[in-house]
């Protein structure tokens, strides 16, 4: 029997594996961790809103009534090309086709040592983490009463204004002005200020310029401050320093998150090693017009791992409708091999993209026309709790909107540490 | 104006402050954490069934109307008994009337270095803890060849019969025999080995014969293996030493749970050091029959830190309710003091306690008569709904149980990690 394997459980590898559950082939997908995440909410769990529970289904369940599939919980170390087979640290899965979707994390463009003071936003650790320092912040500055240190304490400061960027300001501005309200004694939270440090000349660059300045007038109306045209040059526990028009500045904070760049797994550097694939400044693969790393047919890449031109010419974003429809075009390839029928190139279906900003309000760019406002959200609303993998997350999740639209309170306002005992499951 | 701390926001702290809110008093509620914490479903967060923000309430959040009320998150150091101040790292809070209320952790009677392969459960971080233990157990077996290896993957040893322990083994019970069924294709988990290791010669040793035995009975019914009369001798990673009869045997096991021994906050010990407060065995302060700290009226020892006699002079359980009612009647002291009138000593009106067994079954000792089955378990599901602080946590906990006896899934079967990246939030 065909033997496909999925490396990565995101939405390209999960929408591949269910579409290739009822083929006569035999599937195994393969990720580092138990659960397919909905990234796009993840800004919610980072600022309190909702559990990481909601936003994440156990692969197992999803899959549970294909036959044909077999998850595996495991560390993918190695591709052998020449034999066909993954490499996991204590087996070896033989493949006839392989499907890797590994998705990417964040970088700093050579400046790691910025990640302990700018955590990005990419796992459910680091949506935590986030958390944990939003919340710890106010915490710190009740008790302080050194003025200038409150003000490094409340001064909140996002890199990049993307729509992570734009969507992490907008619930701050709420947590800040809203939920807190009358929480404290010693400190007024809505006194913090979230700032928004964007390289280019208006946030969510990659928007039109209508829905630019929509994004950005209601940001401000939100009571963030919008600072276009800044360079960071350095990040240290004190705070940000910028180059902004030729000068230098220095922001004090002690909460920097970093919505600026993303890197595409190191699945992407050990392919172009072994194979020669080329890769783009992003560490994204190059594939050929149906999703093959050029030269094996055998192998697709696919989501955020993967290059692939637009109908504009440039590449096609790592958001999630694109992984989605890569995902099920390698699945409908395999299928076509199979049953000897050729498949056109892969043309991706723009479904419009989206950013929500704080409460009742979103930009949307649908493929026929652009929206915003109230009935924006309401589409953004509607939208992602549709595409929420499954029914309970749905329900949960929309009951704690509305409990949260209603009330400003946040359902998940948890401070908690790094667990002191690692876990010591290794092999007896 | 009478300044009153209260140090630990659990249920003595919690119901202390809330009671103290309409006097005119002012009061400082002091905790390391910014939530209150709802242990007695701990354990459900521990096997998957409910998310970390379900049981947990910001103490903020609760306290947020009473205007003379402080909430302060910080690490309470020392007391300094003769200038009345509370040590915190960085501050003093005088006070007036103390309310030291900072519960319990497990202890491993001299053995801590059993704690890394026998967590406890009494923490959010102990309950992700144990989950992330439990889910990878299934997916290192899943991905094991050796039979001898599985079957130790496979072992899930509970130390401790009490309602914890009990609550943990039908859990774990349904999970591995109905939650996960059809999920897996190379092992089948329900033939995990759930053992229940109990010191004394039955179950539930705490509560009348006839309620033991049909919890044994159910635990049964449900898969477990009850060990009664078994001494743990050692832990280590292969597994467990016991003694049984005289005999050594030993249980290769890579998942054990602690749910035996409990110790007092630190706090009791420097009490002691201090004032000469006697101790008990298990480290609570005794207290006299006001809850004072003997020789000092103006502090008050409460929830599971205090030893008080009960009815039956055996010490009261460690349990909420008395924690509660310790906090209740501390606050009306204070409130007589001020009015100079004088308070009866402290009477505990016992409203019986339960423990659930799996789904459909829980035993209950109530104050005119025993019950156990459906019953018990219908009033178990209805006095912790009931109890839990936030409206809000109340329907989501009642729809994820509800989700949970229809389709048998848990809602929260994550398998997260330690963050890499720890907090640097100290002064900068």
């Amino acid at each position: 029997m065909h033997r496909v394997v999925i490396v990565g459980g995101g939405f390209a590898g999960l929408h591949a594996a269910r579409h290739l559950g009822h083929l006569d082939v035999s599937v195994t997908l393969i990720d580092t961790r138990n659960f397919h995440l909905f990234q796009p909410l993840l800004y919610q769990v980072a600022t309190a809103s909702l559990s990481p529970a909601n936003i994440a289904a156990p692969l197992r369940t999803i899959l549970k009534n294909q036959k044909n599939t077999t998850v595996l919980m495991g560390q993918v170390i190695d591709i052998d090309v020449e034999k066909r087979e993954v490499v996991l640290e204590d087996a070896r899965v033989p493949y006839d086709s392989l499907l890797l979707a590994t998705g990417a994390r964040h970088q700093y463009f050579g400046r790691d040592d910025w990640e302990k003071y700018a955590p990005g936003l990419k796992t459910i650790e680091d949506a935590l983490n986030i958390r944990q320092r939003i919340l710890t912040a106010f915490e710190l500055a009740e008790r302080e009463t050194d003025p200038k240190a409150i003000e490094r304490l409340l001064n909140f400061v996002i890199i990049g204004s993307g729509p992570t960027g734009v969507e992490l300001a907008g619930a701050l501005c709420e947590v800040s002005r809203q939920t807190l309200t009358r929480e404290f004694r010693n400190i007024d939270p809505s006194k913090a200020h979230i700032i928004i440090l964007e390289r280019q000349n208006r946030v969510l660059p990659m928007y039109p310029d209508e829905l630019s300045k929509n994004a950005g007038d209601t940001l401000r109306a939100l009571g963030a401050e919008l600072r276009p045209g800044v360079v960071v040059t350095d990040i240290t526990k004190q705070g940000v320093e910028i180059e902004v028009n030729g000068g230098k500045e220095f922001i004090p904070t002690a909460n920097v998150i970093w919505a600026a760049g993303v890197l595409a797994s190191p699945m992407g550097k050990k392919l172009a090693e072994k194979t020669g694939a080329e890769l783009d400044p992003a560490g994204r693969v190059k594939v050929d017009d149906h999703l093959h790393l050029p030269g094996h047919p055998e192998i697709f890449v696919l989501g955020d791992l993967a290059h692939c031109p637009g109908p504009k010419g440039t590449p096609l974003p790592a958001v999630a409708p694109v992984a989605t429809q890569m995902g099920r075009y390698a699945a409908q390839v395999i299928e076509d091999q199979l049953a000897n029928r050729t498949t056109p190139p892969f043309n991706y279906h723009d479904l419009g993209s989206m950013a929500t900003i704080g409460r009742s309000n979103a930009v949307a760019q649908l493929p026929w026309f652009k929206l915003s406002g109230f009935l924006a959200w309401v589409a953004w609303l509607f939208i992602h709790l549709m595409n929420l993998i499954e029914f309970q997350n749905r329900v949960l999740v929309l009951m704690q909107w509305s409990w949260n639209y209603v009330t400003w309170r946040r359902a998940a306002r948890l401070i908690t540490e790094v667990p002191t005992i690692q876990c010591e499951h290794e092999k007896g």
